[in-house]
């Protein structure tokens, strides 16, 4: 029977290997005192398997309060736990449940985070994964061979439709691929829904029309199920080709029943992760979690950027774009999406470190607040990918393409 | 306009007031440099506000980690900040979006938790709330005057459809008023849920015809959405009275959508809480988590248990059901359900501390396991109860009532 793998990073104050059979007790059959029918054979094939322990570093603090009273060290590991698939077949909810679950509140850790997750061949046969993923944005966008370029609509709340359209024709005008909502704006009094759709869809029809350059822009679906589906073939009808999703708030189960309509590139938004991220022993890491998000099909996913204005270190950064790039089964590709305090000169170092252009390179203030215009600035997000993929430094690139450099006056202290 | 008002446990390596100031920018009009749009009129009507700020302690090191390099004091302080409802109007995930969202992520923090929420009196008339809370549940159990008595089928998985509607027989002629399945059993391919389902009402529906006591089985129907509404129609095709949700697997949108349908009591399950709450300066605390899931229409909901098996202190388990059982509006009754390592003992102690029997009072090897059997197991938890509202401790219950030493004797040393 095939079997599902999740690695954990773990600290506790008791036996590691201790420690670990709890884990994988209470995320099978264990409870606490035992009971009947909690036989041999069940056991031998539903129980949770301690696959491997790499014992790690002890410090003499726990990471986290218990109520159990420990003195001495706590010793750190990792641990790989594996269950049959037999236990929750093809449900994620239920994977989520048996992989994350409970086993936060044991007292026997004083740490724990959800590292890596590995799920069986057959789970590519039932999930549909991503119906667009990075080849998909592409030809939806019409762009080969750089990251697509991107802004959020700013300020995030407050404009009336007619105001964001009027927004959206000065940045489609300059140049951009994509535009979205921010997470904060989906259907409030002040910009319905069906209005913001109508007034930014006929600016950027009319200008696909025009040009034969249609922009995507990622509504803010995020509602309540029934507004979703909706407000998704409101999209569809008017000819839209994406729709965005805050992953975290409105939840796995929603999120895939859009993923599954399968009309739209599916754009997720983040938001909420530090709660689930910030702690280095609390709560999963980006390469478990995005791939839990491609089993559901979502094709753009955020993984902030370098020298963002978050708490989140470049190394973090590098390896969630590595995760996403990396392929689930033989494709389930989802495109990372580049964001936070990003204005162009933080190309180079992404390039160094990724090698990648497969990218959605988004750059808010970046764009708008460019010295000579937005025009000006989605061009200047352009030469600095291309002056990335040169092999230049942010100083090289600045050096040898004038342009650049209003660019670097502007914004480059940011990046310090 | 009605306002929505957040209050946060923060830590800043800056001075408080500026630090507030930031959080409110992020979420609502902010973005790293200004943008033309962004005029005083907007930031005056949308512009989330510092409402108050109450500085607490400083400490010298920061809780979380941050790229943010500071020397010095950290400072707490609990801060309320407010948003007009227009920002947002009535939809759940962009409230939750809102108050909690990127805010985690702030480099300018070394801590905060989100502590608590007021919604606006208008979210009464557009949320219908829980469809049965406490009264309901009462209602559809036949049970007054004392908590209902439930229990959890253990081993959690591996059993067959028949194997756990024999342990149903015995658990309902035992006299139990509530039963559910594990977090880790939904539709298994072991224990298919409409097998499942057909044999376990079959048992409940012939004993409540013998007796005219019907048990509520809450049965796990996490999963994809369309998998979750087949298996509602079922339950409520089969004469069942309540569905069990993974409220943070199955997600906000997809438990509402299910809660809406109200034709079930729903039971919410909280796995996967420690992640959100755990470390005391990340995350939310559960009073505002359960306003949340109230606003969904959840009836019943997870508080852990006095002397829990879990790292939770007795302390935050009290101000959880308390939490529950404050009114919000004028109703919006949902039901606490105690579990994890409670076998009756712990009735004294929550009873004392509480002075409610409003409670889904769960025990798994507290009945199973009982020296004299289920159904003394169930009796002796009635008991315990009983003694509890008397007003006895432990010590004094058990030199009362000979039945409930036993009891003390078997699993009396988990509480010490």
């Amino acid at each position: 029977m095939e079997r599902i793998f999740a690695t954990y990073l773990i600290e506790t104050p008791l036996a590691v290997e201790k420690a670990a059979a709890i884990l994988a007790g209470e995320q099978s059959s264990g409870t606490f005192i035992e009971v009947p029918g909690e036989t041999e054979e069940l056991k031998q094939r539903f129980a949770a398997r301690v696959e491997k322990i790499t014992p790690l570093e002890t410090v003499n603090e726990p990471s986290l309060p218990s109520q159990r009273k420990s003195a001495g060290k706590f010793q750190r590991a990792e641990v790989v736990v594996s269950w049959s698939v037999e236990n929750m077949g093809c449900n994620l909810p239920t994977l989520v449940s048996t992989v994350q679950g409970n086993l936060y509140e044991l007292s026997q850790f004083s740490g724990l985070k959800l590292m890596d997750l590995e799920v069986p061949a057959s789970y590519a046969e039932y999930f549909s994964g991503p119906k667009f993923g990075i080849a998909g944005c592409r030809k939806l966008t019409g762009v080969s061979g750089r990251p697509l370029i991107g802004t959020i609509i700013k300020p995030s709340i407050g404009m009336t439709p007619k105001q964001t359209a009027a927004l959206v024709k000065v940045l489609v005008e300059a140049g951009i691929d994509f535009i979205k909502d921010d997470e904060l704006m989906a259907n409030p009094p002040h910009s319905p829904f069906n209005d913001r759709v109508d007034a930014v869809l006929r600016v950027i029809n009319d200008h696909a029309e025009d040009t034969g350059k249609k922009v995507m822009y990622a509504f803010n679906i995020s509602d309540e199920l029934d507004a979703m589906l909706e407000h998704y073939d409101k999209l569809v009808d008017s000819g839209a080709s994406c729709a965005m999703v805050s992953l975290n708030s409105v939840g796995l189960t929603g999120v895939k029943k859009i993923c599954d309509l399968g009309k739209l590139a599916i754009h997720g938004h983040r938001n909420g992760w530090g709660a689930l991220n910030r702690h280095p022993l609390l709560g999963i890491e980006f390469p478990a979690y995005q791939k839990i998000w491609r089993l559901a099909g979502v094709d753009q996913i955020h993984v902030n950027g370098i020298a963002n204005k978050f708490w989140e270190s470049d190394d973090s950064v590098v390896r969630s774009i590595e995760a996403c790039l990396k392929p689930m089964f033989s494709g389930f590709s989802i495109l990372p999406v580049v964001s936070s305090g990003q204005w162009g000169g933080q190309a180079c170092e992404t390039y160094r470190r990724t090698k990648t252009v497969d990218l959605l390179y988004m750059a808010g203030g970046g764009i708008m607040a460019h010295p000579d215009g937005p025009a000006a600035g989605v061009r200047s997000l352009q030469k600095w990918w291309e002056a990335a993929v040169e092999g230049l430094t942010l100083e090289q690139a600045a050096e040898k393409y004038p342009e650049l450099r209003k660019s670097v006056e502007k914004f480059g202290k940011k990046t310090g």
